[in-house]
């Protein structure tokens, strides 16, 4: 927790459940993933966090964006984003929101699928498109499914098609997991990339820019490689597999531009045991849950620290839940989650690195709650 | 789905996602689960939906209400319910939430442990006070942890001592689990209780109240028994635990009050395969998602029946997805779903039984989506 965050926690006592992300730490995050990666542009993962105070700030600082939905290109547009600087990323797309889209002078679309190429062809003509492929995800923390991309002969053919239909055949992206801990696992995507590149630059057609995704992580329980680690491996690859040949590059780090710049404060609303066992592992409710904001436990796929005021002292393991009346609603039973022995009812507790994925995560209204306050200082 | 639904669809074309609640099926739901179990009262779960049309229809019907947090307690009694129609049914409460419940004339409090017993004294004193115990959730669809409830020998230690801190207490209450398709789980957890009662009763302590939670099953992709063969069973244990000292009882319905009474209708999106395979399994993104209210989908656990304008030709299995930029945003990709080859982009489909469990846990704004909207006819 940075002194800022600790010091609006001590002025301010905020209600909680709540969220304050540092807006410093997302400046140094973007000035670290650009010093790794000189070259590449930054496209920020709007979804992690589209608080309006990010957004500004990273427009100020030259940011690109990934965009996910209309909505989201309009908070960018509102937060002074020129609209060459906006992607629209996701390869779901209605064919009025494409054509929403292109009105607000977005230019650059992704695709993975014949028919959604031609969505974009006929509500778009003449934007950028990129074609993502699918990647293995090993490595990841967050699961990646088959949802997105396709394989990479598919991606050659519909990039040789794209010229045809009136749009212009930017490049290939891919995603190697969010939370990916693997730095090798780019340098397979990158290989694969380079294979299409050259086939099609064989055909006739040259493509120019590599949309290396997400994936950056943040530091939860587990260390996980520097952005430096990440920049080095990166360019190798590049080298490697291009040659001189460099394509234009960009970034889309979502979690890793805010996950580590906020903290939940949250209250532990009951300490119990299900039996008269003394040795009957303790439950923990805070007044935060999977539905509240911390979606991302789901199978307890993102394993948040959590610090308390008493810690220091004996701790004993614990299963820790939500305050809903929801059976799902457990955060941690499988994971050695500790909490110190002494820990009261009425105590808070600070479930760190929660700045990515949480306050558009939580429920509008579940069981009467009402959504995550977020507060940017 | 309804006449009326239908109706409203066809003539009101609304913007999608929607849900559309029929208020004549809720109603007669409620008129079938009171002819199935005349003696119990009816306790709605606001907690599966609560718009302000049901509960106002429930009050006048003459339904309790099963709360799981002050804002649910609020709604209802700006529903026109009488707060000695109130429970506040949820285990884990914070000291202030209890103080402003009995504040608000709200006297039925649900506990399953020491600490929240002692909660309940201190702020809501004279209250009558329940105790959960834990129940296997074995044959049920959505799972059921050992969050909420107590061994039943704590259980019994913890409602001797309840009078001596100056509340009453009152009964016991237990949850076989939501969307419980095999009726005998209520036998199990009644002779328990039973016995409960007993060992108090030798004690000098009347228990008064049986609360036998919720769990009665909407009719998704499986039958399920009715209401009467619920009823029946339920009955039929209670004699036999009982003999002729027959508790009160209550009942806690939620999904079996509103499931079905709702019908979400959402647009495709895209469908697309992944490769350029004639027999690679087709995905079909809808314009709503696991964020977006299906939530109960996670693990595939809630199967809703999905209908198309093109039902009655040739069929093919699918993948269903979600349309945002999460890949676990993915509906249902093990269950064996078939939809209409013919079915093409821009179709709308009907996904039936989605009243409860829907509006509330839809996503506040993930991608920049809208929550859900929702009509009530």
């Amino acid at each position: 927790m940075t002194e800022k965050i600790a010091r609006f926690f001590a002025e301010n006592r905020p209600a909680t459940p709540c969220l304050v992300v540092d807006l410093d730490v997302v400046a140094d995050n973007y000035d670290r993933l650009h010093g790794a990666l000189p070259d590449a542009r930054i496209f920020y993962a709007v979804k992690a966090n589209p608080a309006h105070e990010i957004l500004s700030l990273l427009v100020e600082r030259g940011s690109c964006f990934d965009t996910a939905s209309v909505p989201e290109i309009e908070a960018c547009l509102a937060a002074g984003a020129p609209a060459d600087r906006i992607s629209f990323g996701n390869t779901i797309k209605k064919a009025s929101d494409i054509a929403r889209a292109h009105a607000l002078g977005v230019g650059l679309f992704a695709f993975d699928s014949v028919e959604e190429l031609e969505k974009i062809a006929e509500h778009a003509p003449g934007a950028r498109v990129f074609c993502r492929i699918l990647t293995s995800g090993e490595g990841a923390d967050w699961p990646l499914s088959r949802k997105f991309g396709c394989e990479p002969e598919m991606a050659r053919d519909l990039l040789l098609r794209a010229a045809g239909l009136g749009v212009v055949p930017y490049g290939v992206s891919f995603h190697v997991g969010s939370q990916q801990r693997d730095v090798g696992q780019w340098d397979l995507a990158l290989s694969t990339t380079a294979a299409i590149f050259r086939d099609l630059e064989e055909k006739g057609v040259t493509l120019r820019m590599v949309n290396l995704g997400g994936g950056f992580p943040t530091r939860y329980l587990k260390d996980v490689p520097t952005s430096q680690e990440y920049g080095a491996a990166i360019a190798a690859s590049l080298r490697r597999h291009f040659g001189n040949r460099l394509p234009e590059t960009i970034i889309e780090p979502g979690r890793g531009m805010v996950g580590n710049a906020g903290v939940i404060r949250s209250e532990v609303v009951l300490i119990s045991r299900k039996s008269n066992r003394e040795d009957d592992r303790r439950w923990v409710y805070l007044d935060i849950g999977k539905f509240g904001g911390l979606a991302e436990t789901m199978d307890e796929a993102i394993k948040y620290p959590i610090v308390t005021e008493r810690d220091g002292g004996a701790t004993e393991p614990v299963i820790i839940a939500g305050p809903t009346c929801d059976s799902a609603d457990v955060l941690y039973e499988k994971t050695d989650y500790r909490l110190p022995v002494d820990l009261k009812i009425g105590d808070t507790v600070s479930i760190l690195a929660t700045g990515a994925y949480t306050t558009t995560y939580s429920a509008v209204n579940f069981n009467g709650f009402a959504p995550l306050r977020a507060y940017y200082i």
